[in-house]
């Protein structure tokens, strides 16, 4: 096939603009353009991602819109939350089809933007016109879209999980717990005291326990398939793992369900889905999910159990961070927004044991 | 001063005996008398526990009750849940003081043994007038105790982090949910396929997410403090780490609350209490309880949030799952059975980094 | 292309298994035909190697020679060591062409089995025709050989590193030093005390620190290379981590040498070798191998520093232990066997971070 | 006893300071008087250090010679290499006894500061008056010394295991190879990319692999106990675990030796050392020196193996690198200089599982 696009990636030095660059350095139909970074101007990609040597000659260059109009079909922004907005409209004015990796397009009601982010959202316009990046609930949107703004990685997670549930009214809406487990990735690049290996090491400390960004997202989707406002009990977790995030969704059922009821509603709801994996097997030590075989690979794994003394459905849905969570769910949304193969660059199948 | 006592430890090769070893080898009041192991019998105990190397030359021995009377004054039975009801009853009749490790004597009604447990219990008037070792809630009755069941590590954590809510009738007790994070130590010594290291670490793997036995504790002891019954819905996971427990405790409160009153009914509830922590600093990477600190100490540490949106009080407590949840516990337990000083044996304050 | 091979793996369920199994699904010209499993007959593999879920269907059989001579083109055995001696001559008979992953057909002198394997090799003539899978050293030979001899994780680790300097006469032959560390999936599958997480976790524990078996590999290799008797010294340790062998070898130089003529000499050596990369910058903190970011990937990453003072040439040598430590670099030798492109199956670059 | 004496940590915010602070606060002996810290002054310490919550209320201040003089009896200088020349000399003349932490009065040879830290050492005389703090070594000079000077914690791991062998004769000096490995807080608390827990975590990582620092401690040693010149071989690793180093010595011996006179030697060296522990067992799983245990105690473990076909004697040795490798062993120095129970606040035994 002829088709081979010229993409760029800007802020590619970070851990999702590094994930980027992997997946499109041996992507069938991608030829890597641009990788900006102001820090590491001029320098080979592979001195700060070690794993793409030998794989790919590029250097960083400093982010020049010019530069990605000329030598870009597509580009991916993985810039700071507040950096988008500053240079995605010239993008689209540009003709140019993006992925947006950052928080800035991903609510649609600019109010939640001064709620959650303190930031009076400049274009107003834009922010509902954006396609959320969630293939499993938004293909064909997505196919049709020139800007998709990819969501965020425990809110992706969370909303696979309880997408199904809630837009078939099995949920109690006032009492749904996510409490999320993630990995140092998700943190970024920037070394702090709290990142620091003596001090991250052998953690489960709870960050920003209330009031977690994530949670505007999940609640805009929820409403959405609820058709009602939902409000989630939402806590993150930092662990000791650099890749991976597990959910644990607890919710109550508005009825008693049974294990038939909740395979069928999932499998009918995710049909096609190729990164969707149903994990909930009877016997061996991995039925239920667990981001540690996932560094790497696209997959939701989801799985559920019944606690019948208390009607609680238990949602656990898993994701590598960096991929279904990030740059991986974006590389999807390229493949769709150009026609190509949705599995293209994806393929991976993570590792056992790692 | 007099006070030394000959101590015994039934069930000492493996994590909980172990640690009650290098508590009692180096505690003033005591004097090591007897380890057993059936498969170790004739070992240095510092084969097995290599921290002891140049601390004891005591040799596992085989259980044997009347080398138990005759040579102790205090016996910690650390068996597996079943075994401890064989061995008990005739160290009790022999007029030993005694700490149990097991299950086997924390639950009051023997309905809950043959529900959780499917163990009909065979000592039901033992079971009502045990202790439950909890020094925090029952310390007058420890100390005149001459047989106390230490409770379990998950259980103790939880229980510690609700009870002064419940009690107050602050909560919604209908959506109590425990989600709880421990380390491989809580597991046991005995090596499987899913303990393996290859397969366990870097994990975060639910297992028994739902109907696990130390729900049946937990709520035995809200039920008591609520003065109703109380029913949660818990979920351990099993999380790269060997030592430690989070326990991120969901709760909601009926009516609203605020940062002092929550500080001011938990400082008020354990008064007094040497091992009990409150964590909660507005800078800082320590501003929540973290197990990473607790190995070797006998801290519970206690924190909250509140989310305001959600009338939801976020509850966390973190211990050592052999320390404050089982053996530091016990020894802590021991002390007011024998009138030393709570802390005797239990000041190590952890480490920082480790 | 109309090659695609029917693959057989026998003893499918170890780890090394499992890794053939991963690359074997995805490699364009094969269709993986049998999976056996003694222990796990009628289950599928997914359920043993979670991350080939949604990959395979195929399920783990009984091993049978019968079986494999009628569905397959190509078997891998990896079985126990002992345990291939028994299988392997009725595969080559039928005219399957074979790689076996076990240490029966490593050593050339039928000597070196009863000092180091404590075993009396029945097949004297089939180890003298046998080919050695380093196909960096014998990448001719393997390309026309029927039935290759996979060698040990750490041996072809430190050979690769030291076979140019050897050659070459580099090196005071009297001191070779290779201090090795290994992840534990180098150890296998089956759950020991030794190997349970509680216990494993966080060592840095010698093992088998003198007379380690994969010392007689390292030393036919370099006696080759040298023309003369080389003899070495090697340790092992476990280390905190499942996947990764990192090998520092201490070498003391006859002459004084210089970087540009260590360069030459290494490039020189592996022209054209795919899964060589030389690691040795000035900047970054990359600078040295380091197998942290080589899960999943075939490399073996090769580095140096000459240490002025003491004459001393240090070499590092860096790889997966399951991949280019075993399943990996036996794909590689699978395509070199049928004539298909040396990369294929094993493009993935390994993650960063991770 | 009257004996409690006022002690100040300079640089008390660090990890060899923080680990001091929480030995202090435990030590019968002492009393905590300063902490100082330019950059918390006015924040509690357990703010930093918060195993040390409920232990002291000591706040950090700045760092005031007048201060400190005035409050102090003893005084630990915990700071950069370069720093304690400039404060050192002052507190000698107020009469404080001092233990150094930093690698500035180590050295003997002031070309050998020039050589290996680039820096021309401004106190000759004080360098040749310095005692050296390794308590098994010097023990009767540090007894009647005033300042003493701690090692580095790689040089003291290496020294204690080769000074009765080198003393011996034992040695072919030309080929000793010191391969260490460390965790991550031997590196300090400064936050730097490569100390950043998604890079830092899972490597196994060379760094300074050749002109490492503290081979300039050891080769003075050995040097003083050969009584002629000796080189070494030292490479450093950072492996994944907080705490801890390893060092696997490779020597070959002059004549062959067997395990009894390698026995008897290191027991003979060693009488009377509390914080020597020979390790070396036919069973079980901790048959040599390992780290993992390690954490919080004041141990050198030392263990050995013999490599008959080479003449290879291994010599392996483990410590606590904030522990026996720094705080633990000032607190031993200290103990000796003040007349205490030179095992007095270094009781804690380490913890098995940990």
């Amino acid at each position: 096939m002829a088709d081979t696009i010229r993409v760029g990636v800007v802020g590619a030095s970070g851990y999702v603009g590094g994930e980027l660059l992997r997946l499109l350095v041996n992507h069938r139909n991608v030829k890597l353009a641009i990788a900006t970074s102001k820090q590491y101007n001029g320098e080979p990609v592979f001195r700060i991602h070690p794993n793409l040597r030998s794989f790919t000659d590029v250097q960083f260059t400093e982010p020049d819109a010019t530069q990605l109009k000329q030598n870009c079909d597509f580009v991916f922004t993985a810039v700071p939350h507040g950096s988008a907005v500053k240079i995605v409209p010239s993008l689209i004015d540009a003709s140019l089809k993006i992925v947006d990796m950052s928080a800035d397009y991903r609510l649609k009601d600019p109010r939640a933007y001064e709620h959650w982010y303190r930031f009076a959202h400049p274009q107003i316009e834009l922010l509902k016109s954006t396609t959320l990046g969630i293939p499993e609930l938004y293909r064909d949107q997505i196919k049709t879209s020139r800007f998709v703004a990819n969501p965020g990685c425990m809110a992706i997670t969370s909303i696979l999980a309880l997408a199904p549930f809630v837009k078939a009214g099995f949920l109690d809406l006032e009492h749904i717990v996510v409490d999320a487990k993630i990995g140092s990735s998700g943190g970024g690049v920037k070394p702090t005291l709290g990142t620091h290996h003596a001090e991250r090491y052998g953690v489960m400390r709870p960050y920003k326990p209330v009031d977690h960004r994530h949670t505007a997202e999940i609640e805009q989707e929820l409403t959405n398939f609820a058709g009602r406002e939902v409000r989630i009990s939402m806590t993150p977790h930092a662990m000791n793992v650099v890749r991976g995030i597990l959910c644990t969704i607890h919710c109550y059922t508005v009825d008693h369900v049974t294990n038939p009821q909740v395979w069928r509603l999932i499998r009918d709801f995710y049909q096609n889905c190729p990164f969707i994996r149903f994990v909930k097997d009877k016997k061996g030590i991995s039925r239920y999910p667990d981001p540690k075989i996932l560094p790497g690979s696209n997959f939701c794994d989801i799985g559920f159990e019944i606690d019948e003394r208390m009607n609680r459905l238990l949602l656990l849905s898993a994701t590598d961070n960096l991929m279904k969570g990030a740059a991986g769910n974006a590389v999807q949304c390229m493949n769709l927004m150009m026609g190509f193969d949705e599995r293209e660059g994806l393929e991976f199948p993570g590792l056992h044991p790692i």
